[in-house]
This record gives structure tokens, C-alpha cells and sequence, in this order.
């Protein structure tokens, strides 16, 4: 029997997700009644190969069997997991204790011999002769020899090498995995509105603009620059600062009001450039190992082409009238949303792939998703797929913050990475239970967390009263938490903390709806955080995956304590945050040493990349204190002396 | 969408198990993308109907939803989840949050009113009437109206019977139900061995000595009695007392050596009477409310009728010798194996399903089934449906002592109860981790154990050395964890201890191998606590299910804090046992007070049925002294004062 096949998620109907170049980790039950002894492999293939490769699975005891391997390439893969009884082992493993007890094993070996008879005939090559030779030596044996031949480890590597599949064999249904290119499973964001890119005061922004900032975001470590929309924007009902009701002829309006007689979803506003623009900042991120990420809002303003091109795209109401977007009370009046149950949904959707396509045929491979939950399942279950047949190394982010059963979903419907509630979790008991939620399963088989301390739309009540040592160490928490992370940077670097009103989590003045400037010299304390938390990010593998997150124990719960070991190299990361972001704590740390790969009584050393200083350490219990003043927490690198 | 839909087996491959008269709790995610409001019911049926029950679900926040069916009579059933955008609910909520902020409704109540006419297409009846009726007045509210019409009751009440599913609904696969009779899901176990019930010292006990026994087992409260084989024992190499290898003439062998010239499987041996002798114990149980369980043990002695009528049903060696049933360097040569994967599997197969048959011809309804791990997964998934299709009644026991795997593999496949770990969790803290295992979903979703403080083949190490205390306290444990327990009564009862040598779990001078007699006075005390324990569960519905019990904490690990609560009565019982058989404990209980049914601060009496005293608690702190000379712990029935 084969059961609880792992990774494997809802079945089999959706597919788990794996990374290029990093190991798939299958695990399965495979058992028979009786006291049988049994083999199991693992077959997978990328799809549409017509070969399997093939690995064996090796036991782990209480008949649970692993096994790993390593994709190659990006795109939809499948494994399947085979038992069978192994009728040698079985004798074998009953010969050793039989030949313990001091049995007679005459009539054993002859059952043997036959085992062994029947293997040569499935072998080739040597194997066959020296199979059939171990058969006739079976047969032969003389009493004096049977200890001698009962241990031969020729004749074991021999026969684990032709194994009789054809008993009791079971083959699980194929489990899909879908492969990513390495960016979507680590990565730095930094999100900025191209209107406040100016370094100059007042000034427009542009996306050139945008392009020479490029060089300083790479000092930075960050790995994607995320654009709100850049396309044209309605003038209909057009907010004001503020995302006041009534605009002022000056005001540069909210860019999710995608459209006016400039253009779409396919246009660029002419106030931030052209869409050759967009190529060559694509190109200049490229040239210093970035990447650009546009926002896929799929909406639009009241003056969008296709409100006059398509009528059948919105949904009308009795009198006439198109909705606007709304989630009674809040009003959208500057935007209509699109009915995706239109009778013409067929045109919708392809005008939807087309505006995706055509940003991919721009050299554009990250799409950050604007309220995906808003939309059908369906339609983003196609959507993606068709995108993916395309190329699929194009990650899609998720920005569905609504309830957890409909993220996960859009998460098991092809989205790359997920926004979290990690803003929210400033408990350290919660941030602990939630981020072992997101990096176990069943989540972490299909659901990759991009954690951001902020975003436009979320200025949380612990940053607006924090100060900066709440900055620090959100970032802290953000960056070393997750393989994937991101910032709304400007207003972060900066540490904005005025809300719109007492009780809103809005920005005062946000570049949603204004061009801002900041003082370019203002930000340096948290850009000096930044660089030095994202070059340990880049040095570490450790910080480049998730599954291995670990949370230890302290004796001050303000402390909170977790580590990440990369596998393969050895690599540890263990960081120490202060969650009281106005008291200095202290405590023992209760370590989890053989999750850092270490003896319980160990001597290590703890280098803390933060502020460059090492500390001797020895065994689970180490004294921590950390002062918010002076610094958000230790990011240390574990090291074994020599 | 509709996932996580519970209770459901390796995705339905099996059949959950639920229990007449008593409710299948459902829950399942039912969402939509975006904000619209859903509805879910769960239909139901027993197979082979043609109609199906309905029953609405309710939404317990975060998606989740539940509903309850109670099925009526023994057999496999289906149920099925549906889930629909309820569009009338989702207008609804919008239109009391824009009444709320004050907003214009005139439009909104015309797109109502299209909502409530397509009702009314729908409906019949008078709701009909009324449904076009609320249709006009939506259509032709005046202002001043709006707020009357937005909350009317009627209206809402009127749309809920009358739900559009066509739009978006879905439907979960058909999850297969198991539905057991009542004895299934609780009872009390005794097990002896029938050559042992004379009352008369040295002569051969009878079925009828048995049937003499059946009054008193029934004042202990006890509801089934198990008897190993009462088949004809072979001779050839019988095994002596204690399992020598050796017998002498008047010894009479183990009762699972099966078969003989005075038959096999279908015979009872001559010296226990005849097969109308276990028809008239069927009558004289069935007279005190119990029943009968007999013993399946799919083997033969070497001089079964079988081995000589059908050679083929037996494995040969080499040599043409049979191989006789062996666990190297463990020896069986009074037992052959069968050789269910013989050519003639078949036959085989059939002759067993006879002798299931032969016997419920005869009014058995429970078998207790011996190792079913040695034999092959697929023939107990056969039988068992084959003998499920002529009485739904039937009762499998698993007696498989193996791996966990195999073990909850073989409830999947169908067995009704399975024996546990039980005996061996001797730890407070692994005893309460095992049974919170058994006891929740996954394995509580189809696996239903049944408690053995001892068997004939476990005398375990604690009993060995506990003294009295030790059996007091595990029989309060087994009687009380589990709905379902059993105990190797007559050596229980006179707490026989001593093991076949040092390190063994075998008892000295076994049942299983000779005669044993007993003082019929000498076991009074713990009669008299194994009968207060089986009134206490016969009167408390709480203790004759399992999928309630929850563990609460004490400040003294010792001591063992754990309550059942019935859902429908409101009945519950909490049980503190000592488990230190030695020394007397004491601590203060920290006791979850909402699992007992109580406020957190809530004053209220339990009362003890072991000694019939009551104490006047209040809150999660109290304190209780446990003294294992007096008492193993208490039985406490929890009221609160009137």
C-alpha cells in the first residue's frame, strides 16, 4: 500500500510547488500486511518527457520512506512513488536470525536459490552470470559455507540491484509539481511611485527617473523593483490628495484608476514616459542583477478605452448606470470594476492575457496581482496557465489580503508568492504560530509568503506609535523571516508614520495620490540596516528558503528566537529579535541544537553581521540582551570552531 | 469551492465510521472568490436510496462550515456538500450597511426586486404569492419606506427558503459513511477461556460451565463475552504447558492449533460440546443484554481436515514439507499457515467467508479477528464487505499488535475496533498523547479502539510489578478513556502477575496451555470496582463515546485529568487518576472549564461513584489527593448545583 504522499496538495488536484536546482523532498507510507519486507522508488518527469527518472526511497522507520530530487528546469513536473514486496530481503533479513538461532539452513537456501534463479533472468550483463552463479552456490552449499553465504554482500548488492517490481507492486497516481525559476523562491522587493522618483522638488517623476535610482536599490541588495500601475490615469471622479472625493485640476489622481483617452492597461502615462521606457529600465535592472515587477490591476477608470469599445465588460445596474467599485461604505468612484461573467467573458479574458503578454513581450516576468480575490478563481486558474505555457518562469504575486481559506486557494490556483497578515503579527507568540503555519505543510507544499512590514495601503498601528526601533525591527523580522520580502521603501526608509486620520491605517499624504519628495540624506540610518540585512540575505542560503525555519525557546517571551540551516551546505542563520521596541530585554535562550546541526554540549561561535561582534557559545543555554536603542536583534551566523 | 470536507478517508477511498441514532458532524470549507455571500447544505442517504436527506449547514466564521445527520440504520452511506452564491444575501448585506451609512437605496431596491421575482419563480405555493407581492413593494418603495422594507424579517426568511443554486454552486464528491450499529461504538469486554469456567477443580470446562457464568458477568456490567477457539486442537506437535515444545498425554494444547480429525473451523471441540451448545449461550447472553464474540484465527493445526482435502491452500518448501508459521526465531509448529495467495485463492477465500457465515448462522454477531496483519489486506476488504452485504451488524475486532501503518490500513479496510498501544503507555504523558491521537481526526475518523489492560499474551511489565494499585489504576484508565474496553477477566480479576520467566509478557501457567481453576471468593475487590466502573458507564452517556475526551492539566504531572462530555445531554464525567501505583500524589487540577460545560468561574459538585462522596468545586483550581492504597483516582460525575 502507498499512502500519504507527499508533497501533495488537495489530491492532486492542484500542483505543489518546487524551486529550479533545489530538492523536491517526497515522502510516503508504503507497507503490506504480513512481515514483508518492501523497496519503493520514486519516478518523476517534467511534463511531456517520455522518459521517468528514477530514485530509490529510503526508510525512515514505521514504514514512512523519503526520498529527494532535483528539477532542472521551470514548469509542470509529476512523481509518482512504487512499492513492491521484496521477496529476497524478506528471506534474507529471516536467514540472518535464523543463522543467529543456530538453524539449519539447508532447505532456507534452496528457497533462496530459486529467489536468486528468478533474478538472473531478469538481469543483464555480468549481473546475469554472477547471479546465476550465486544461485548454483545456494543450491550447493555445504553446511560448512552457509554462514559464509548468508552474509555475502555481493549477493545482496546483486540482488538490490534486479529486484522482482512484478509482486504485490502499488504505484501512487501521478502528483504534480510545479517548478519555479529561483527568483520566486528568494528575493528582496522594493516598491516606489515612478511620480515621486524626482530628485527634483515638484517635479513629475519619470520612469527614467526611476532607472537612475536602479544602481542605489542594487547597493541596497534588493532583488525586484515593484511599480504600482504606470499606465494613464481617469479623470472622471478623479481623487485629490488624501484620496479626498473632489480633485483639483493639478492633482496627479490614484494610478489604480487605470485609463483615460491616452490609453489602458496597455499604455504608459505620458507624464512617466513611453513603453520603450519600460523596456530600458528592464534593461538596467538587468545590467545590475534585478528585476522590474509591474501591478496587474485588472479595472478601470471611468474614461478607459474599453468602457466605450466594451459596454458588455461592466456590469450595469437597473437604471442604466455602470457600478463602481465599492465595498459598502467604502466608494471606488473612480473605478469600475470588470464583469468577469460577462456574456463576452471569452474577449475579456484573451484582452486581459493580452495586457499581460504584452508587458512579457517587453521583457517584464514579475506581475504583483491587485486584489486577485475580487476576481474569479476560474479566470485566474486560466489565466496563469496560459501565461505559463508561454513562459514559465513568470512569477505572479499575490496582494489578496481577505480570509485565509480564499488566499490559500488563489495560492493552489498558480500564484507564485502570497501576501501575508504579517503586518498584523506583533505578538510574538502569534508571529511565531502564523510563521509556522506559512513553512509547514500542508501551506508550505503550495503557498510561498512574501512578507512586507508595509505597503501604500498599510501603515500598521505598531509603526505609526513604534518610533524607529519599530522600523528596525519589522525589517529585521521581514527579511529573515521569509525568503521573499518586500517594502513600500521610500516612506520606509524614511520611517513615515502618520496615518491619514487617528484609527487609519493610510498613509498622511501618500504617493497613491500626490507626488511626494523626501530629502534624498534623511534615510541613511535604515539604508545602513537595509544593505547590511540583504548582503547577509545574498551570503547565506540559509536565508534563501523557508522550509527550515525553526523557532527556539527563551525565557523572556519578548525575545524570539529562530534559526534557518540550509541543507546542503551546511549554511546556519540564527537571529534574535526584540519584540518590545521600547525596553531593553534579556534572557537564556533555550536552543534547539541539533536543529542548528549542532551537539547538545557544543562550543560555537555566534557572529552577529549586524554589528560585526562574535560571541563564544556553548550548548542550548546562551544570555542575550538586546536594547532597542542600540539595535532591533542579532542576525548571527553559526560557525563550529576549528 | 468547497475543500477540506470532513469526515472523509484518504480523500474517500474509505468509508468514515459513524454509528446509528447518534450524529455524523460535517465540516467543510464553502467559499467564493470576492465578497458575495454563500449557502451550504449537506445532503445525505443510505446506499441503494433513491432519495436524499438535506440538512442546511452553518457557517462557523473564516469559511468554515457544519452541519449534523443522524443516520437511522446499520449500512454504508453518502453524503455530499453543496455550496452556491447566495445572491439574495449578498445584496442583503450590502443593503443594511449602505441603510447604515445613509446612502440612497432606490436603485438598489429595483435590483432587489429582480432578486425576489426570480424567487418567486421558484417558489410555490403561497410563498409564491408573497415572493411576487415583496417583489411589487421593492420595486415601488417610497423613500420613507426603505428602512422598513431593507430589514422585514419576512423577506429574508421568505428568500432563504426559495435560494437560487444554480448560479456558481458546487458540489463535493459523494463521502463514502460507515454507519455501525450501536454495540460497535460501545461496550465492555470479557474474555475467558471456556476450558478454565468449570467451577469444579480439574474437570474440563464447557460451554455450558460458561453459560453458568453469564449472570454474574452481567451484574459486573460487563456486555460482550469473548471466547478464544472453541474448536477441536490437533495433535501433532500440541505444545505443552508454557509453551514446552513438548506434551504429554493429558495436556490439552493451544486453542489456536485449529483443527483436528474431530474437524476444523466449523467443529467445537468435543470436550467444550457442540455447536448447538454456542447457540444456546448466544440465548442465555442475549437474555442479559450481552452478546458473544468468538474468536477468528485464519490457521490450522497440522491435523486440520483442510491440510490433507486442500494442499494446495498451504505454502510448501522445497523440501514438500509445509512450512509451519514461524517469526524467526519465534516457532509455531502446532500452527500452518494458510496460503491465501495460493492458485486456488478462491476456494480458499470462500471457505473462510464460510465459516464466518456458519457461526452468525448460529447468532453470532462480533468476531474477534487474530493477527489480521499476516494476511492479505485485499481478502479482509472482500470478506468484510461480503459479510457486511448479508448483516450490516457484524463486528470485526483487529487484534493486530503491529506497526501503525498496518494498523489504521486494516480499520480503513473495515474493521469495526481495533485493538491499541494501550497497555503499554504506562507514561501520563505519552498515555494522553496517544489517546488524543486515537480519539482525533485523521485516525478518530475511522479507527475505534478498544482498551486491554492485559490479554493472554500481555501480562505487561507494569502489572508485573505494580502490585493491586497497578491493576486498580489501568482498569479505571481503560474502563474510562475508551468507549469500548476489554479485559482477560479471569486472571484480571485475581490480579495474577507472574510471568512465564523474567522479561517475558507471557503469563506462568497460561489458560492458553492447560486448565486453570481459580478460588471462585478471592477476587471480590476488584469485582466490586469493575462493577461500580460498568454502572457508572452504562449511566453516563459521556463515557460510552470517545470523539469528546479532552486531557486538562494539573500542576502534579502525576496526576492524570481528563473529562467526557455528551453533546446531547449535557451529561459529563471527569476522571483523575493517580499514576504513581506506589506513592500518594496530590496538586491542584487547572481545568478547562468551557470542555466541562462550565463558566470559567463557575461553582459546581462532582461527585465520586467509587467511594459516593461529593465535593463542592468552583473554577479551574482544585485540589485533589490521590492515595493508590485507597483508591486508583476519582470518577467524578460533574453537576451543577441547582
Amino acid at each position: 500500500m502507498i499512502g500519504s504522499v507527499r508533497p501533495q496538495v488537495d489530491g492532486g488536484r492542484f500542483a505543489a510547488k518546487a524551486t529550479v536546482g533545489r530538492d523536491v523532498v517526497v515522502r510516503a507510507d508504503v507497507f503490506v500486511d504480513g512481515h514483508d519486507r518492501v523497496g519503493a522508488t520514486v519516478r518523476w518527469q517534467a511534463d511531456g518527457d517520455a522518459a521517468w527518472h528514477e530514485v530509490p526511497m529510503e526508510p525512515l522507520g514505521n514504514d514512512r520512506w523519503r526520498a529527494t530530487f532535483t528539477p532542472e528546469a521551470p514548469g509542470l513536473h509529476r512523481f509518482k512513488v512504487t512499492g513492491w514486496v521484496d521477496a529476497f530481503a524478506t528471506w534474507h533479513s529471516e536467514l540472518v536470525r535464523r543463522l543467529a538461532a543456530g538453524e539449519d539452513l539447508t532447505v532456507e537456501l534452496q528457497v533462496g536459490a530459486q529467489l536468486v534463479a528468478a533474478a538472473a533472468k531478469r538481469a543483464g550483463g555480468d549481473d546475469r552470470i554472477r547471479l546465476k552463479d550465486w544461485a548454483a552456490r545456494l543450491s550447493d552449499a555445504q553446511p560448512g559455507q552457509h554462514a559464509e553465504i548468508a552474509t555475502a554482500e555481493e549477493l545482496t548488492g546483486l540482488m538490490a540491484r534486479w529486484p522482482d517490481r512484478a509482486r504485490n507492486a502499488a504505484t501512487s497516481s501521478g502528483s504534480p509539481i510545479w517548478v519555479d525559476r529561483e527568483r520566486a523562491a528568494s528575493g528582496a522587493w522594493y516598491e516606489l511611485f515612478p511620480r515621486s522618483a524626482s530628485r527634483e522638488r515638484g517635479r513629475h517623476g519619470t520612469l527614467r527617473d526611476v532607472a537612475m535610482h536602479v544602481p542605489a536599490l542594487a547597493d541596497l541588495g534588493f532583488d525586484v523593483l515593484y511599480l504600482p500601475p504606470i499606465h494613464p490615469i481617469g479623470h472622471t471622479a478623479r481623487k485629490g490628495p488624501n484620496n479626498a472625493r473632489s480633485s483639483s485640476p493639478g492633482d496627479v489622481g490614484s494610478p489604480w484608476a487605470i485609463g483615460s483617452d491616452e490609453g489602458g492597461h496597455t499604455a504608459v502615462h505620458p507624464d512617466l514616459g513611453t513603453v520603450d521606457d519600460v523596456g530600458a529600465l528592464v534593461k538596467e535592472l538587468e545590467a545590475h542583477g534585478m528585476e522590474l515587477a509591474l501591478d496587474v490591476a485588472f479595472q478601470c477608470s471611468p474614461d478607459h478605452p474599453w468602457v466605450a469599445e466594451h459596454p458588455a465588460w461592466f456590469k450595469h445596474r437597473p437604471d442604466g448606470s455602470i457600478r463602481f467599485a465599492e465595498n459598502p461604505p467604502k466608494k471606488y468612484e473612480d473605478v469600475y470594476p470588470l464583469d468577469f461573467e460577462t456574456d463576452d467573458w471569452r474577449a475579456l479574458w484573451e484582452a486581459l492575457l493580452g495586457v499581460i503578454t504584452f508587458w512579457m513581450d517587453r521583457g517584464v516576468r514579475i506581475f504583483r496581482v491587485d486584489n486577485p480575490h475580487t476576481k474569479p478563481f476560474a479566470f485566474w486558474e486560466w489565466l496563469i496557465d496560459e501565461v505559463h505555457a508561454i513562459d514559465p518562469g513568470v512569477i505572479f504575486l499575490s496582494e489578496a489580503f481577505t480570509r485565509p481559506r480564499v488566499m490559500e486557494h488563489l495560492a493552489k490556483l498558480g500564484f507564485t508568492q502570497s501576501y501575508t497578515y504579517f503586518a498584523w503579527r506583533t505578538d510574538p507568540t502569534e508571529l511565531r504560530d502564523y510563521m509556522t503555519e506559512l513553512t509547514t505543510p500542508p501551506l508550505a507544499e503550495y503557498m510561498r509568503p512574501n512578507l512586507w512590514p508595509n505597503t501604500p495601503d498599510i501603515l500598521t498601528e505598531e509603526l505609526q506609535t513604534g518610533g524607529p526601533s519599530s522600523f528596525r525591527a519589522r525589517f529585521l523580522l521581514a527579511a529573515t523571516l521569509a525568503a521573499n520580502y518586500g517594502i513600500y521603501g521610500p516612506a520606509f526608509e524614511h520611517m513615515e508614520d502618520r496615518p491619514r486620520e487617528p484609527g487609519s491605517e493610510e498613509y498622511l499624504h501618500s504617493d497613491k495620490y500626490e507626488i511626494r519628495w523626501r530629502e534624498p540624506g534623511a534615510a541613511a540610518g535604515m539604508r545602513e540596516l537595509i544593505a547590511r540585512v540583504n548582503a547577509t540575505r545574498h551570503a547565506h542560503p540559509a536565508l534563501q528558503q523557508d522550509a527550515s525555519l525553526t523557532f527556539h525557546r527563551a525565557d523572556n517571551p519578548m525575545l524570539l528566537v529562530y534559526s534557518k540551516r540550509d541543507e546542503r551546505s551546511g549554511d546556519v542563520v540564527l537571529v534574535i529579535v526584540n519584540m518590545d521596541h521600547r525596553h531593553a530585554q534579556s534572557g537564556w535562550t533555550d536552543l534547539d541544537m541539533p536543529a542548528l546541526g549542532l551537539a547538545w554540549d557544543a562550543p560555537f561561535t555566534v557572529a552577529d553581521d549586524l554589528d560585526g561582534r562574535t560571541y563564544a557559545w556553548r550548548g542550548p543555554r546562551n544570555f542575550v540582551r538586546l536594547d532597542p536603542a542600540h539595535a532591533p536583534g542579532h542576525l548571527f551566523h553559526v560557525a563550529i570552531p576549528r
